[in-house]
């Protein structure tokens, strides 16, 4: 007979967000008038940069000529993608990469998720605490997580708590640890790394023989020109830190479906005789069995973000976000809620007044305010107490928001 | 430190098509001249339908429009799609699903693979010999074909031989086998399955507890309206079986990137202690957990097949590949040489003369007739002494090709 793989099994019966959809439905049922206003997924509302839409349509238009047809792409992803990555993403920053260190993919949520593939089951875990749920669900998924403990943590997790003593900047952690998922600018906190903060972390990373899987989606959000962009302009990065790249909150690709990850030809991980394997390979080699590339299309797409009109519609677009993470701040600071994030990140990070869990307070912004927020226990342990916000609304929509939760505070 | 997957590194370094990719190369060093015809990898050549590019401009420009975008999608795939393919696929043929047995994906490789992530990592499996190769290697990425025998095959995998002997046409296997993978109109040997031969595999699964992986990748090229296009026209299949279907040879979408899965409620696999677990459910927790679904954009494009243009479309396609085969079948039936294939199926299955090894016959094709073909033995043990042609090509290299190989014959 066959089995079923049993560690998918402990994963928790919901998904936050499919948890946040019962609770919003059920307040639906209810109110059947209430005008809800969603700033609770992290989803992008803005169309995609007009340069974007061109080339797709172009694209799309050579794959409909037989002169121009073109068939299985490249596992990586299409040399003129690439390119333009190592140009503007990393070359104009100093940093150096040859194109087969670069891999185009369908998005960060697969890319993060699939890397687990080249790893062995059992090497411990450490993530910031709170972090994106999906993380840790790709590790229980093959059993690495370990078992779920009565705490609400998994056994072969070491969770870095990030909150108000700390200024939500992670400890080092006192023991070795093999993989490290670090996301900054920071979901759900907003938090980032200065330059010296990322270094010791890479300096762990060296001394431990430990990997870091650095998921830098929301980079473009960065407004600080001290904040690093990149894990790789910390020395010594290249050689235990993988890369994460989205398309999709720096051009609205969430719906277009397109990333990259960085696997420097230095980074290694070993074999349990202690024999050094270089990861980009490996990763290659599981590319090669298990993907066939990402649409022409779609690639075609993510290199107009590169063109000079598309750096424009994207910057405006950022900014766009960013002035809505303003304008929330500012209306916010008047309540004399605690509140941090926004600066560097589109997400605020909203401390629940008088010590009210994540849930009720979320409860209390939807019946009180028709808002749906984000709970932040949903991140984790450590984000209990917390809602999150997002600023990727439409501006009315972020000001009506805001303004009815400070009028509920 | 963090270790790698070890069971990765067991995989052979090359991948069948690099082979080729490097003989071709070298071939080319020697021969600069040459005017080679490809008629080794399964890529198609037309351009993909005028209603799918029309479609996928429409949708680009939607996601440009502030009063149109979408951002992300349902991981499943969006209705629109799904109804498209319940109506038209399955319907039309009097088989039913619910919509969320349907789940669409970025093409059948990937969904082949990944299918593996919820099932437990030692089920024994069960392939046809020969067999497209992706199917053992992600399973031995993840160790469950476990190891490579002096004989080429690996520990925990049960080859099904077929060979002339009993016309390609595997037998039912005397052992149990977890799980059984099935590609029907086969690749490479271009065989298909009557109704009565599927249904001693649907009977074989029922009564041993086995699940049936059936890949009808190719099933748009059936030609005798006795052939069953999925195993769902098998009573009780919907108990035993998942189905890959895929655009890619379909509407030429294998630059595009689409194809689905269907996972009927009924299906389930066990736990060690016995416990059923239906594997729609545990996809869908997979998915949500490793995947953010498939481009919009690249989902109208598939929407667009099932209308009446684009129907036409799609079937004129796979007419003028399907009277490629037939060319080359004529013209290869003159020499004596002895083929099998192309009559349901884009592939030709050519045994090489005087018990030559595949890729001896390979490199007379290359050297003498200047025609890239794939070696048997690349597809497994059964495949040695064989090539695989397509008739993927356009028309006058399909006929010039084998003019050439008639001729070196």
């Amino acid at each position: 007979m066959a089995l079923v793989n049993e560690h998918l099994l402990k994963l928790p019966e919901n998904y936050l967000f499919t948890d946040i959809v019962k609770r919003v439905n059920s307040f639906k049922v209810t109110h059947p008038q209430a005008r809800i206003i969603h700033l609770g997924i992290g989803d992008v509302t803005l169309p995609i940069p007009k340069a974007c839409v061109e080339a797709m349509q172009k694209a799309a238009g050579e794959l409909g000529n037989p002169n121009t047809f073109r068939g299985y792409g490249p596992e990586q992803g299409y040399d003129f993608l690439i390119e333009a990555i190592l140009k503007h993403d990393y070359a104009a920053h100093g940093i150096y990469f040859d194109a087969n260190e670069i891999f185009i993919s369908d998005g960060s949520k697969s890319d993060t998720g699939n890397i687990g593939d080249i790893l062995r089951h059992d090497n411990s875990i450490g993530v910031t605490d709170p972090i994106y749920p999906a993380y840790i669900d790709s590790n229980v998924s093959c059993g690495r997580a370990g078992t779920l403990e009565k705490d609400g943590k998994w056994s072969n997790v070491v969770y870095m708590p990030c909150r108000i003593e700390n200024n939500f900047i992670p400890e080092i952690p006192k023991q070795r640890i093999d993989i490290i998922y670090l996301c900054y600018p920071n979901n759900p906190t907003g938090a980032v790394l200065s330059k010296s903060e990322l270094k010791k972390w890479v300096n762990y990373a060296i001394e431990n023989d430990a990997l870091i899987i650095f998921d830098a989606a929301y980079e473009r959000y960065i407004q600080d020109p001290d904040i690093p962009h990149s894990i790789y302009e910390i020395k010594g990065a290249k050689k235990v830190a993988i890369e994460f790249r989205s398309f999709s909150k720096t051009a609205g690709f969430t719906g277009v479906r397109c990333g990259y990850m960085v696997i420097p030809k230095e980074v290694t991980a070993a074999t349990l005789e202690g024999k050094r394997i270089p990861l980009n390979k490996l990763w290659l080699r599981r590319q090669s069995t298990k993907f066939n590339g990402v649409s022409y299309i779609t690639q075609r797409g993510a290199e107009a973000i590169y063109t000079p009109e598309g750096k424009e519609q994207v910057k405006a677009m950022v900014q766009y976000y960013m002035d809505n993470a303003r304008i929330m701040k500012k209306m916010l600071s008047k309540t004399g809620i605690q509140f941090f994030g926004g600066e560097n990140a589109p997400y605020l990070w909203i401390k629940a007044p008088d010590n009210q869990t994540s849930w009720k307070f979320f409860d209390k912004l939807l019946y009180e305010a028709q808002v749906v927020s984000t709970p932040g226990v949903g991140f984790g342990p450590s984000g209990e107490g917390y809602v999150r916000l997002t600023s990727f609304g439409e501006r009315h929509q972020c000001e009506e928001g805001i303004q009815r939760i400070c009028q509920c505070l």
